[in-house]
């Protein structure tokens, strides 16, 4: 078991940020440097690996009924600037583990197994979260994938190209029954577990998240020639919906309703020049769908008002407003019986962040599996699960999927 | 005089930005070459140009009796990020208008006349206003100077080798007497000559400006994990300073001090990541040093009492806190009989902008000659002052020339 920590120290040189800060982008030279780690650790104990048209890696390990739908599990190893080495990573790894594990044991599944590496989890460089998982559930359709575009301008069908992945786009999407099951592991990344002194945590549900674009565009000019009761500052205007965003989830009726504004960029940027735009990008989520649009509404409101007081245009682009997946109680079941025959202590409980299985939950029936992490630190370099903690939650994947390509 | 103008549009091109935005960033290509053009210019009618340690440029025409303190004229050519063609510039190449049309009068000057080509007036890239003309006052010491590093890391020191300039910086500074008088012409980058259909401003007094870098330090997490009762987000901190800046200098007790946030970096910045920092500079100043004084330090009440109720960790460092400028009542009267003699409406006014004459002022008699400019409108593209405006605007400053030269 100690072999999947050394691959996750491994995996974390592969960053464009000096470890323990973890920085992979998608298509970035770090990001493919990690999956070639990938794919040659799948093909030394015989997985077939095939890859999609978006770059998602599906390493098969063929059962002996091969006509039989597979059981699938995985995680993505993209990672947001400056964040850790744990999300994403352990339910790739784990993944490996878990089936190299079953090889070793002489295990012989009925149905195949396929470990899952989903492309672009993290919406940091086109702005949209599990793009990969997205596209294979059918909510994110070709058109829409060829209207991406980064921050340098590129689009997404270039980079993907430049990335290696050629193939027709078309092909990604796949059919509902395509999978018997979709089981993911992951951190945490809240702090419950580690709280109750829990090993495995059991998702039954996972929260519905939204993201929105805000640009706001008042009147720049000389920071010190302007009067301040002659300026339209977009910045000051920013601010004001910045602290809107943070009201209005503390206002919504759900305790677990919560909103950031995670990036926030004036235009033109200059100590001596007041901003004439502001762009900001705003994560809203909850697992009480109508406290999270009670939220959203509210924060539209917001905008306008603080915008016509300050006589600041606005445009609110909505980027994401998904519904929340509802895990299948039968896998729900299966997990927890399978930590009560280990031992572990257990709890069912709600996720409030994104994840791919969110969208493997259109086409297939999905559980999660989470394991503690420390402080339910996440996204940050001080992200943490011990190695006993990881390896409950490989043994805990790896029996589910036994049991569930048994037959 | 339509020279100057094609002059002025044959600089613009000189740019990072495509044209009307202007971005012309210390010792960057398109810095270096403008700086060529002019000094082809300058040499084209036979002035003598020495460069200092810095990069500040000398344009002499040498006088009749060249042991007198020369008359000095000048401004910078340096843009902020997306900014207009006539701040700064108008200046530089109005000097050298002005010079032109006194060759080609005839006129013989007695005293020599230095058009200086200041380095660096705006504080894009060293988050210092006024570096060349601060350096020159003595305002900037060399072992300050040499503490500079930009967003890239690199030193100050390092790029203006890399920039050919590589004597030794301790002789930059010049002495107290070393010019008779300098008179800078500008753009009034306000609305003041424009609204009142005036011709000429003449300053007789510049703002005292003062310039605050802030960092503030919370907990980053995961925008989907972390509860709103449990964080410590420094993005809304940041946004409750911002709108605490804005608040200081509309109740100060004077009308013009102006208070604006140009820079405001979140980190990590990602749309689903908490941040875990901000990082602001301010620019705060005002004609009444005692309402700016006293804005200042509401300011660090207030950012003190933000932090400590959002448990952020703060840190304040102030860049610069400048005197306002006296111009010489002496050079004020010269210039305001010119305009008269010149027919030319003028009024004596306030500079509220930051201006390289403001550290001249220390070594030499200054005032400052402003045209119009449309809408009031400076650091932005569509910046603008005309042709005709332009012209009186030398014409004001040749004449002024002539007279401090003939003696």
């Amino acid at each position: 078991m100690n072999r999947i920590h050394d691959e996750l120290k491994k995996l974390a040189t592969y960053s464009s940020t000096k470890v323990p800060a973890i920085t992979r982008v998608l298509y970035t030279d770090k990001d493919l440097e990690a999956r070639d780690y990938f794919i040659a650790l799948c093909e030394e104990i015989n997985l077939k690996v095939t890859i999609d048209a978006i770059g998602n890696i599906f390493s098969r390990w063929e059962g002996s009924d091969s006509t039989l739908p597979a059981v699938a599990t995985g995680s993505h190893i993209d990672a947001i600037p400056l964040s850790g080495m744990y999300d994403g990573t352990v339910g790739v790894f784990g993944g490996l583990a878990a089936i190299r594990t079953l090889k070793n044991e002489g295990y012989k599944p009925t149905r195949s197994i396929e470990l899952i590496l989903f492309t672009s989890e993290e919406p940091t460089r086109f702005k949209i979260g599990c793009l990969g998982s997205r596209m294979l559930g059918g909510q994110l359709k070709v058109a829409d994938v060829l209207k991406l575009t980064d921050d340098a301008g590129e689009s997404f069908d270039e980079v993907r190209k430049k990335a290696g992945y050629t193939s027709n786009l078309s092909e990604v999407l796949l059919s509902k029954n395509h999978y018997k099951a979709f089981v993911e592991l992951h951190i945490e990344q809240g702090p419950i577990l580690e709280n109750e002194d829990l090993d495995i945590g059991i998702v039954t549900k996972i929260a519905a998240p939204s993201s929105l674009k805000i640009t706001l565009t008042g009147e720049g000019g000389h920071a010190g020639a302007v009067l301040m009761e002659n300026r339209k500052d977009a910045g000051v205007a920013g601010a004001e919906v910045m602290i809107a965003v943070e009201k209005v989830a503390k206002e919504s009726e759900s305790k677990d309703t919560v909103a950031t504004v995670g990036i926030f960029d004036i235009k033109p940027r200059a100590v001596n020049s007041i901003p004439k735009e502001v762009y900001m990008e705003v994560d809203l989520r909850g697992t009480n769908v109508t406290a999270r649009d009670f939220a959203l509404n509210k924060l539209k409101e917001d905008v306008k008002t603080i915008c016509e007081k300050r006589h600041i245009l606005y445009d609110i682009k909505m980027v994401n407003c998904d519904s929340p997946a509802i895990c299948d109680s039968d896998l729900v079941n299966v997990v927890e019986s399978v930590t009560k025959n280990l031992g572990y202590k257990s709890k069912r409980m709600v996720s409030r962040a994104y994840h791919d299985t969110l969208f493997m939950a259109l086409i297939a029936p999905t559980t999660m599996i989470f394991i503690p992490c420390r402080g339910g630190v996440s996204h940050r370099p001080d992200e943490y699960s011990s190695p006993a903690q990881i390896e409950k939650g490989v043994e805990t994947l790896k029996n589910t999927l036994k049991i569930l390509t048994e037959s």
